[in-house]
């Protein structure tokens, strides 16, 4: 961490919140509400964590309108909105910066004579560009990458070490790719032949469009014949599964663990939670939310929102969920019926 | 995209089709149904997607017997069998051949004087080949690749780069293994000791037989002992988990994202579909069809076809599905019974 | 396998195990009860496997407690306890050690000036070490590895081939670290703004304890702030995701492909199953247990056991299993009393 020292008034004017107790308190460094010292900066953003704050060590905390407690004997609160954002402003002052990029080319780096490099680019140990390939100006390529045949890196964007970027693919600019990101890898295709399955060859690509980030461990497959893509500003976490022929749409997420099945669409502004699974060959709506560890079978229109497997609607499955009490209570009125009518036949 | 023009009627014989519209139209290019443009030959081969048809400017059209539609106005149709296949085959002379394997070492691949070179090989970019290793006739290894010490990599198979095979293991001949695909990691085992877990070492090999696919950053972890099997013909997508002592039979799928735990046989032509779990120490018999997102916990005889966690048959797993409309059925009747009741009383 | 052979007294002895039937039968090899040939010891620890010791091959076999057969025409039987774990004792006799680690520095490494390389490491081709980097007395650095900017390696520790450890993110004493992780990639975290989505800058780091093993191709993402904590003995096997601000506590086992989502904490000695997925901002307390596949949607107390999706005790989740069933005989009780309810009208 950077060595800096804010006052809480000074805190509070920046986040533009208002302050109970001391403040003329300092803090020197930012951490968690369970971890923070008395020298530290943290935050509490909802009611559920309101506990954690009277536990805390914490010398100076942001809270949000949820949290009732003003008691300022043991350090200085300032009360302001949106607290996890504000909280993450300061704590961006904080932080060390990353490592920079050194430009130019490493000499362990194996580049083929056909490749086309940009200029103000990074090129680490051991990376490998093949014929034909093209990196754009400013483009850094992480240590132990490969770049295929004729694939395009395009400006300023990034590729952290050990990624693999088959051939033909394109990658737009301001992209962050993480290590271990697979991207065009052939898609999965095969039909019953007379003497077992016959791969049906992928000869598409892969197309990634300007801002995306793409996870550790993500693969992308190239397309059966056309292209796989992602359009501008999709965020994709860790270890997402995108099948051959899927069109992302803008500023759609998908996160830790999902995948995507063949020749799905997903719409713009479409979140897939974490560990859910789109069939292939249908449609998810524009602004759509699918919820972590669901399974999706069918098109979804616009702006929908859905849970479970096979993914259904919240009310939907909420009175799924109720069933054994609903039943429990079913089978209490049943056998009181049952004793009712016996008492009845009894009586004639 | 290859420079090729084809004539409706050249199509219609390649594909033994009856063809419906203007014989002369001709196309220069192949693309999907939505994305086609008046150059280009497409296909519908399911009802699901008539109505694409109608909006699609493709020029000629490939149509299944499901496509009721004969309005040759706008395009060519031609009806056959097995459209997607068809289509495909047609696809193929479109596309642009992958980039050529370079035969021969690049000098700045890391092999051990003891490992064994065939004829023929194409060694990439920063691969490094421990010693006794062997690397059969024509086999190409991806640049960034590792093989591991005696590890075999057999005739005609193909490593993509940065794959990492471990020690001992063997991949078979004319396999295909996609990026970031690890062969022969340790299996996960753990006894309890006196001060917490102990490793139980993982002393068997990954062997993995002949025509064998792998997709992207799937993980194939070595035997407790003996070894860990994928037979013949097996195709894994991406993103799979093999754990140790696993035996994969001939010509069975594993779709991306599944697992199988350890010490569990899959048997010949089975299909996993993506993100099923297969529990450790189970069976599942030949031909069985296991679907997505399904968790099997106790093993299946040949040819069951199960789906849900815990995995059970198709009519029972409906069945399940309907129970809230079921039981709302049953607690209206409840309630009519006990109103016919309360009136019986009334009546007394 | 190494060459070794074994008398079935002998083997009795060193299991503490009591022999029925000859006891100068011997073995020179071990493998499991399906594959045994007559020269192997195998064993059969459950009655589950009785069926499999009938039709075995096998000269000698550790049997558990509750094996019944003593049948010892065709082999050597011997009782014992924790047959399991006394067979992988012999096995390991018999198994080919791992290939040593040489120590030094392949001549390809590249290493920074500035990186502290402690006494007899080992480090492997094509290793890329960045500026500021520690790589600590003993530890073995397999080929491909990328060790990011003041990362550091703890004493003994080995990182197997293409493991990624990105900068400033540690890694403890004796661990072991399987190919294709990566350890340190940028949290997901991204906030809306006015022309899309906003990165939140991952500014902390990820620490791992000692004697940590984590499996192939997992990823271990950093810190939002602060950092992501594995600490000492935690098992984690492949594919498994650990999201930016968790904490994972002493002892815990994390099973293949499941996920943590941001910040939650695990607990001491907890078992998460195999593609189990943990929500974000939840705590699971020590000693709980995870099943497979389930989704833990809120915090557990110490020693849960849940399962399912949402996560319910094994009681709820077997009830829910059960309601078909229940369903099905309510609706049966329904129809006999209307029956006897219209009987009853008839009368009258």
């Amino acid at each position: 961490m950077k060595n800096i020292t804010l006052k809480a008034s000074e805190i509070a004017s920046m986040v533009n919140g208002e302050l109970f107790g001391d403040p003329d308190r300092t803090i020197n460094g930012v951490a968690g509400i369970r971890d923070a010292k008395v020298s530290d900066l943290s935050f509490v953003g909802s009611k559920t964590y309101e506990e954690m704050l009277n536990d805390s060590a914490a010398g100076i905390v942001l809270i949000s309108e949820d949290i009732k407690s003003r008691d300022t004997e043991k350090r200085t609160l300032i009360l302001c909105k949106h607290v996890d954002h504000a909280f993450g402003n300061i704590a961006a002052k904080f932080a060390d910066e990353p490592p920079a990029w050194k430009v130019g080319i490493h000499p362990s780096a194996a580049i083929s004579g056909s490749a086309k490099i940009g200029q103000g680019v990074s090129i680490g140990a051991h990376v490998t560009i093949e014929d034909d390939a093209e990196i754009s100006d400013g483009a850094c390529i992480g240590a132990g990458c490969y770049i295929g045949h004729g694939a395009k890196v395009g400006a300023a964007s990034i590729l952290y070490p050990n990624v693999t970027l088959m051939y033909r693919c394109t990658i737009g600019r301001k992209c962050i790719i993480h290590p271990g990101v697979v991207i065009g890898a052939d898609g999965f295709g095969f039909v019953p032949g007379p003497n077992g399955l016959v791969k049906v060859p992928q000869t598409g690509i892969v197309e990634i469009h300007d801002d995306v980030e793409i996870g550790a461990n993500t693969t992308v497959d190239r397309a059966r014949f056309g292209k796989t893509v992602i359009k501008s500003n999709v965020k994709i976490d860790d270890q997402v599964m995108v099948a051959h022929n899927v069109e992302v749409g803008e500023s759609s997420i998908l996160i830790a663990q999902c995948g995507i099945a063949g020749s799905s669409r997903i719409g713009q502004g479409v979140i897939i939670a974490a560990k859910a699974g789109i069939n292939g060959h249908i449609t998810i709506g524009d602004g759509s939310k699918v919820a972590g560890t669901s399974g999706v079978v069918k098109s979804l229109p616009p702006n929908s929102v859905v849970v479970g497997t096979p993914a259904e609607g919240q009310r939907d499955f909420i009175a799924r969920l109720a069933l054994p009490n609903k039943v429990e209570k079913l089978s209490a009125q049943l056998k009181a019926l049952k004793a009712e009518l016996a008492e009845l036949k009894a009586l004639k």
